[in-house]
């Protein structure tokens, strides 16, 4: 057998954020081995790190998110692994080799996504280090095949949107229809018709309204609602004991 | 930076067959350097490689499946990556450095999963090459990790099966709802209700009865059906345009 080799492997994560208004990403700023230009712009990427010997790559993008936002235990899924051969080259290739002290001419990279309600803590703590948050539509060009990930984050969010619940994992426990809005726009990257949404949401049974208001807004305070997550659960498993092809619902 | 160094990466396929009965899944002899008893029976293992230089992970998939299969262009999906540090170690791993002439302590892999009708073609290739076709139900003890990889290539597939026609990627152009149930209940690991299941499956309004019937069978011939996939992926279009919002329905 020939040509087998050893590639380096490295985790990338597109951590997801919302704040209340628009989705955001971390992005850090793309290292490097040579001085630039002062008044060029400085270019981005997502975070992440070549895995440890001892270590899988789970606890790899762990490592990483707890570096990033200080936090650990936050929903995190593996995404899709980007190996296509000449990702990785040149100067950002050099500056690999040297900051890990590895030999290398390839680098495979798992991609990972995680969801998080973004705090006062966080965002100090990512400012530290020196990580932005970037408003996910606005992002244009990202460093290596990072923006490719980037998408394919976004695409898979979209559809898990559709199939589960997953959009609370970004909000607050107390959310406005209004916030629970914005983040389906941002992830889906379009502008949803208000009285439509605003339908299906409560038609599906799982909001339970508080008795909490908004404060300190200019327009008309909107209600605080939370989502039943128990009673969505058991459904969910009541269907499946029912039947279980809803592909055609 | 310490203790990066770069582990060996592999594609292992988790190859989905269906016969017209049974769900079965192609595997393999696990190869050994030294000698065993002729009495002990083999172990099998899923297909698949290390990656070459010069190919992505795909590429390195599709390589695998053609040379098991003697086909391409079938339905392929990256399922998970496996990265226990130990994972493969010993007797597996010295076989692997010696077969593959590279160095190597560590082998992360990236699992595919990929879904075929099976022919008397293929069989003839699959057996020219001494693989088997296991029915999946009955696969109690796999090499490696190479278990727990096909209960995860189950799960997922259980899961697609609900939210998608994926099922008739496995069946022939034209089948009886008794092979349709029959996929479902492989997949599945559980017994249908006969009933529930023609109600439900005649309920999709996708599929399309022939004028054809089974024929040379001790029952009474069953009526051959078509899937009409053209409708349901424009259905499927106009509801993603009318809403997004499908996890509560």
């Amino acid at each position: 057998m020939d040509s087998s080799f050893n590639p380096s492997v490295s985790v990338d994560c597109v951590i997801f954020g919302f704040d209340g208004t628009a989705l955001k990403i971390l992005l850090i700023e793309v290292e490097r081995n040579t001085e630039r230009e002062d008044t060029a712009p400085p270019d981005y990427k997502l975070p992440g790190s070549l895995i440890r010997q001892d270590e899988d790559l789970r606890s790899a993008a762990y490592r990483v998110l707890e570096e990033m936002t200080g936090i650990r235990d936050i929903f995190l899924k593996q995404l899709h692994v980007f190996s296509e051969p000449r990702r990785v080259e040149g100067e950002y290739l050099r500056w690999l080799r040297e900051y890990y002290r590895v030999e290398t001419d390839r680098v495979i990279t798992v991609a990972y996504y995680s969801l998080l309600k973004l705090s006062k803590g966080i965002e100090l703590h990512t400012r530290r280090k020196r990580a932005v948050w970037a408003d996910v539509q606005h992002v244009r060009h990202l460093g290596l095949d990072h923006k490719k990930i980037l998408v394919e984050a976004l695409s898979t969010l979209s559809r898990e949107l559709t199939h589960s619940p997953v959009a609370f994992e970004l909000l607050p426990r107390k959310f406005t229809i209004r916030q629970l809005q914005s983040l389906y726009e941002g992830i889906l990257g379009i502008e949803i018709d208000n009285r439509n949404f605003r339908k299906k949401i409560f038609a599906s049974g799982y909001l339970t309204p508080t008795a909490e208001y908004e404060t300190n807004v200019a327009h008309k305070p909107a209600r605080y609602y939370t989502f039943n997550k128990t009673a969505y659960e058991k459904e969910l498993r009541r269907k499946f004991r029912q039947g279980f092809i809803r592909w055609h619902e």
